[in-house]
């Protein structure tokens, strides 16, 4: 195989403008992987590599025999590529161009007897990769981002330890957040966590099976039309001074009451 | 006031040092605060700024009369130093360096009715100050920071939104962790959080008043010391299929357990 010595290469710049811009990911519906235990993530989570990219030195260090065979198109390339394809300094060498197995045109699905955790407008693509390695680890059915949510963002990626690529995950325009918990409230019961302190407490919630909880930014909260549509507005007590918690511990206290056995 | 223009004033060459490095911060006892919201912060919490810094810009566009008056020392840099002395990009312009309340040397402080979370070796600023943030939303009464737990970080500083300013914080050396979890549970019903399915699940436990809870880092969880020193070996259960919370997911969830009533 040739190596790509070049920066301009066709195939290197649309990875680097995935990699860099959420409005790319979301119009090609394609997302980019940084590192060998990712790349190998996705494919055991059923995610084929539309391209990988690998270094002459990663093809030796790494076993990419089997992402080189399902990849469409593999392409190796040299050391100064892989700098400037590369999400942290020191890049691994093995980079993959993917589809989103959910793109945003996709609506949610639902299972009567699931549990959902819900994101609008969360920003922080740490605290998003965070939601979903919690989601993962507490057996939440899938994980719905709304809006502003970069749920492929590298950071999110990384962040969720693959996660992101096990757990089913919708990613949701802005505009259809609220139809969509229209949507599953048909089927569960969808609970708006809310920073007032005279919605219910979380405390005093008996969640069980079939529900979703909508959790939204920490600056504005659910938008107003997100709230409308659940069915009860709940809140987490705060003891402390200080009332308040980011958004990933607010989604990580949350889940966890949401993944409790129903006593009832 | 004369204004400083030198990179290489030796207060400038100081808080940069403070700001990068954990050894600084360790050996000199000291800490650098960036911005104007958290400079007011350490001041409300009664920290008095050793060195405080402000642009001629902040100094107009902020009200930094209490911050200078209560200042042991007050300099205006120039805007060309701001972006150097800055931790973000776009520095606001009002630097500050405080000393630790409680150094290193100082040890810590138990009621015999706190609540206490306690880390080890947890390095990723972030989380750290994630979980000083959520300490103090639930009514921790104090945060102990073992070891690698680099708490006056700058992120961390940042991630916490002020509440390692606010919330009793102690810095303990890696030597002397499992000592001060040792003095704790002379007083205190200490748990030791493990990654073990045969420890005890947080949900059959009443925590109650009176109680720590110490969690260990990611890769290699508490040191074998300090769970030597605990009563109780306790454990988060996952029901999902990959065994994985972040140190901050798991203190989280912890610390959620340790603030509810006790109802025995």
């Amino acid at each position: 195989m040739n190596e790509i010595t070049s920066r301009d290469n066709p195939h290197i710049k649309q990875a680097v403008a995935l990699r860099k811009s959420a409005a790319e990911r979301r119009a090609q519906g394609l997302f980019f992987l940084d590192g060998y235990r990712l790349c190998v993530d996705a494919l055991a989570s059923g995610f084929v590599p539309q391209v990988l990219f690998c270094t002459a030195l990663a093809r030796r260090k790494y076993d990419t025999v089997a992402l080189e065979t399902v990849a469409a198109k593999g392409l190796v390339i040299s050391e100064a590529v892989a700098l400037k394809l590369g999400d942290t300094e020191t890049p691994q060498g093995v980079f993959a161009v993917c589809a989103q197995k959910r793109p945003p045109d996709v609506p949610p699905v639902f299972a009567p007897q699931g549990r959902y955790i819900a994101l609008e407008n969360v920003q922080n693509p740490g605290n998003l990769g965070a939601v979903a390695r919690t989601a993962e680890a507490l057996g939440m059915d899938a994980l719905l981002c709304g809006g502003g949510c970069d749920i492929y963002h590298p950071k999110a990626l990384r962040a969720s330890m693959g996660a992101v690529l096990r757990l089913p995950v919708f990613a949701i325009p802005a505009e259809g957040f609220a139809a969509a918990l229209r949507e599953a409230a048909q089927m569960l019961r969808c609970f708006a966590s809310v920073p007032d302190a005279n919605a219910i407490p979380v405390t005093r919630i008996c969640f069980g099976r079939g529900s979703l909880v909508a959790v939204g930014s920490e600056g504005n909260g659910l938008t107003a039309e997100a709230i409308a549509v659940c069915h009860e507005r709940i809140t987490i007590p705060m003891p402390g001074k200080a009332e308040s918690l980011n958004a990933a511990a607010a989604a990580t206290i949350l889940m966890w009451m949401l993944a409790q056995p129903n006593e009832e």
